[in-house]
């Protein structure tokens, strides 16, 4: 950031009196420039024992499974928010939501959340960010395929918790460096 | 958003090729600036039968009754960042923090989430953001003079799910205009 988004005047960081952490500051027009982590929301989708995955048409890690999930926006819920994301990437429309999975992932300023979900017929197709949808069961999920650790630990999850029919919303810090991708 | 933050010229607001909202875009440097919604995270803290309350000092909702909680800061997960606000606003240093509540507050773009934690001895004070700090037992809750409806939600899963000492996480949405300040 170097300029004020307000009145266009340069920024300084600096810490503000009474806070404890730099910010960009505008000296024109007196505006602090807070910058907070994102939020990321998504659904695992599921219609009879099959789970709904997505190939990334996009990067990062294009060419990877992933569960559909995307940055939630202004004026949105994050159940609304994973839904949208859902029809926009499988063309799939899901109901029930049930918040299942929370990650803090502070190395690149994310909160992941992921609803369970379901399928009201097997109905979907690729949006225009994903190169193949397919509903999967266990056995046929791409463990080494997968696009990002909060997919691979949600999937694990599921089927775990499925085994017993109980799903208690988990919360899980991932406390690592972004992996370096694979040469598509 | 007036000036673009990158390199300082005016930004246009229109939908950007292949998005389907309008974005503030610099035509300059060609930056897309997206506007998310923020995270706020805090603490309900128990101390054998009582539960931490704080009274706001600060505005929104000064000298009303709240659990301690603010916004998340880049780099902090959040539980920590949960923590933190505790010690901050409270003087109070937390352990054992689960998951419990979040909620979806789409008409001021904030997502707030709530950890149970337990205080490791009955050691706390105001923090410059809270006039005093007092541990109340449920007949105690002052419930008209809470300041947010995430807190009174809270409170009272709390209270229900101590009778069965079970504390499934939850997720609710709020959708409703902000409350009018009262005269303080």
């Amino acid at each position: 950031m170097n300029f004020c988004s307000h009145c266009g005047q340069s920024v300084v960081s600096r810490i503000p009196e009474g806070d404890s952490r730099p910010r960009y500051i505008c000296d024109g027009c007196g505006t602090i420039h807070y910058q907070n982590p994102r939020v990321v929301t998504g659904c695992l989708v599921t219609f009879e024992d099959r789970v709904l995955m997505a190939r990334r048409a996009i990067q990062p890690r294009h060419g990877y499974w992933t569960l559909p999930a995307g940055f939630l926006e202004n004026g949105e819920t994050a159940a609304a928010g994973a839904a949208r994301e859902t029809l926009e990437e499988a063309c799939a429309v899901v109901e029930g939501l049930t918040l299942y999975t929370m990650f803090s992932l502070p190395h690149i300023n994310q909160i992941y959340t992921f609803f369970r979900a379901e399928l009201k017929a097997p109905e979907f197709e690729a949006g225009t960010e994903s190169l193949e949808v397919r509903l999967m069961r266990e056995d046929e999920i791409p463990w080494d395929e997968l696009a990002f650790p909060v997919v691979t630990d949600t999937l694990k999850f599921y089927f775990e918790d499925r085994q017993t029919g109980r799903f208690p919303a988990r919360h899980r810090d991932i406390i690592r460096l972004p992996r370096p991708s694979r040469t598509t």
